[in-house]
């Protein structure tokens, strides 16, 4: 039999095949690999998931075990929506909510929902690899947007929204950037939210790693300037699990909710509620918010302990951009070399650093890479990292 | 702000907007609802499940709330993959599987692995409506060929291929379809075989209720005549928990399987790995077939009960065709009579119904209607179906 694909699943997918083949070399257990983006499992809270699924299996199993609604658990819908308080949003509803398959499926879902072939769509550049992806399979003119050190270069934003008035949404995420770490200013903040006010460009807001900040202040959230003109994406895979894949879209347009709702229960009906039950009790029966903050003094201590050791081991020239929480730093090689070659000559040597190429959209041999820290002993990291600086030294020579 | 929705989900969707009208209609609680497909909630294994999970956390509790991988959990896909030789197909291997959200997931996933716009897709007619919509998100040309009461009409199956050689797939049920409640007899199978060996149309065989079988025998499935040729869906829904959201792929030819992971990890990175544990678990621990024969006697008296009563209650002129199995009967209204007028009146007395229309692809105010006996008790039922009765009477008088 001739097998006949969808051109669409034909089509390259740099950024999948590319990591694809970084993440199956540095899955070998013998490799020291800061390539992937792991929580630490010390953060996991286990017997706390026990004691909430016997509570909902024993008070309410029924419900955790039948078919369920598409737009999610509503006790679950609540805690989301009020914890968005804390990020300078009042007035978020639980019916605002629509419950996810982790914060990935939602960026399928807006590509679905707003992306015609050919329409612009603006991204940080470089931005988180898996948006790009997501964005690709509904064949958009992807404009990306530089990112500086205090977010997305706002004279370029400027531009790009002048040349492109049509774009559909401009995706950033503006704490701990998936790939760079880098965090918007409050003064980035303010120019963004000019720029795109009276536009009918959406802000979609990807925070993933909003609640692992350990040191200096989160700008609020895009939703309490800009309102329906923002959607806002969450998940609790960072700071509870990411196994259960649970993730939101924070939705306050009612038609575009309608229509998130109505892909959502073509493409799965609805997402796992035994697990949204279970998480929903263990929010109810702990302390969350302590939890978190023993996941962020953990990170706290890694991301210094990886900082001190890049300072050490790492040559002259190459540079990286201190965090001030996530899980990932970002680093730079010296002119002429290439973030790729490190990677293979560190893996060879037994380190898996994940170079920048797949997070931008044209960008191609860059001299940045990313390196994850959430998820090593120290020991490991001190060790990783002065190869890699054995491995840069040898490259600069 | 403007809202800039994309041509693709500001499509009328006839499916989507039919049964949600319906089921919203059918969801008060002093409604008799038939028009819905829940499986009965005592067939839910709760102590089991919570013994299951207390085993995964307290073994296993890091790898069932970390990250996953797409594929899905190898011990639930060593088991599934071991379910085919029930069926008739032996060699499977737990790669051939792909763990999705439910076999819903699959849908969109054939849809967007296969269909190129303008491509033809065979389907039976009348056939699963979210089938229908999934594979419209991909503008095919859906060629419906007409379901008789044991399985697809061969001859029209054989003009549709002849006149549709191009035809990316063809979707069946063969077991208790969903919507009609028919199963494939073996001359039809064997036809249909003998039709599609040799083309380049791939089967795709949607299998939910199967195991619901409580008479007669099932016919093997199609992947152990077609082998590569067949993909293979499935589900717990209808034989543990629907609520976990967990289905299956089983495909055997590896570019397609390549295909199909690489947007499931876009999509969606990998289905929920805490409910894959706990659902192999209670695989390992329970005999869960003596689970499913308890759920198919429950719905062969329960079956049985409703065609006593359709048989006593309903005038003549409304058929309906015996089922052997599954959790749906298909009724037809004399000529004349809509379904959707009986729905009308019917939940005016308070009693809801599905009309056939969703399910067919072209065909509208049809006179067929579908039931559902699972999930209601068997007062309930008498009750319902005497109302239904009355309805009828006055419709046809």
């Amino acid at each position: 039999m001739q097998l006949r694909l969808s051109q669409a699943i034909l089509k390259p997918d740099f950024q999948g095949e590319f990591t694809a083949s970084i993440l199956a070399a540095a899955a070998s257990p013998d490799i020291i690999s800061f390539a992937g983006g792991l929580p630490n499992p010390v953060s996991f809270p286990i017997p706390e998931m026990e004691a909430a699924t016997k509570k909902v299996l024993e008070q309410n199993g029924v419900t955790a075990l039948q078919y369920s609604s598409t737009a999610g658990w509503p006790a679950l819908r609540r805690w989301i929506a009020k914890r968005y308080e804390t990020m300078g949003v009042y007035g978020v509803e639980a019916d605002d909510i629509i419950v996810t398959n982790g914060s990935q499926q939602a960026l399928a879902m807006f590509g679905m929902a707003m992306i015609d072939p050919g329409d612009p769509v603006l991204v940080e550049d470089p931005t988180y690899l898996v948006a790009l992806q997501s964005f690709h399979m509904f064949n958009p003119n992807v404009i990306p947007v530089t990112m500086n050190a205090d977010g997305i270069d706002c004279e370029k934003l400027a531009a790009a929204v002048k040349a492109h008035p049509d774009a559909k949404f401009i995706y950033v995420i503006p704490n701990f950037q998936n790939p760079t770490g880098l965090s918007y200013s409050q003064q980035v903040h303010d120019k963004v939210v000019e720029i795109l006010k009276g536009t009918d460009i959406l802000l979609l807001e990807d925070n993933p790693y909003r609640e692992l900040r350990f040191a200096g202040t989160a700008t609020d959230s895009f939703g309490a300037d800009l309102g329906e003109q923002c959607c806002m994406l969450g998940t609790f895979s960072k700071i509870v699990t990411p196994g259960m894949r649970i993730g939101w879209i924070c939705v306050r347009n009612q038609e575009l909710r309608a229509k998130l709702m109505s892909y959502k229960a073509t493409a799965d009906l609805h997402t796992n509620i035994f697990s949204q039950m279970v998480l929903a009790q263990y929010l109810e029966d702990n302390d969350v918010d302590a939890h978190i903050e023993k996941t962020r003094q953990l990170y706290k201590q890694k991301a210094e302990w990886m900082m001190d050791c890049m300072r050490r081991y790492l040559p002259a020239g190459v540079s990286f951009t201190p965090t001030e929480g996530g899980m990932f730093l970002w680093a730079t090689l010296p002119e002429g070399l290439t973030a790729v070659d490190l990677y293979r000559r560190g893996l060879e040597r037994g380190v898996a650093i994940c170079p920048g190429d797949p997070f931008y959209e044209t960008e191609r041999n860059v001299r940045t890479f990313r390196i994850n820290y959430s998820n090593s002993s120290d020991e490991i990291i001190e060790k990783g990292i002065r190869i890699l600086g054995e491995v840069c030294a040898d490259m600069i020579k």
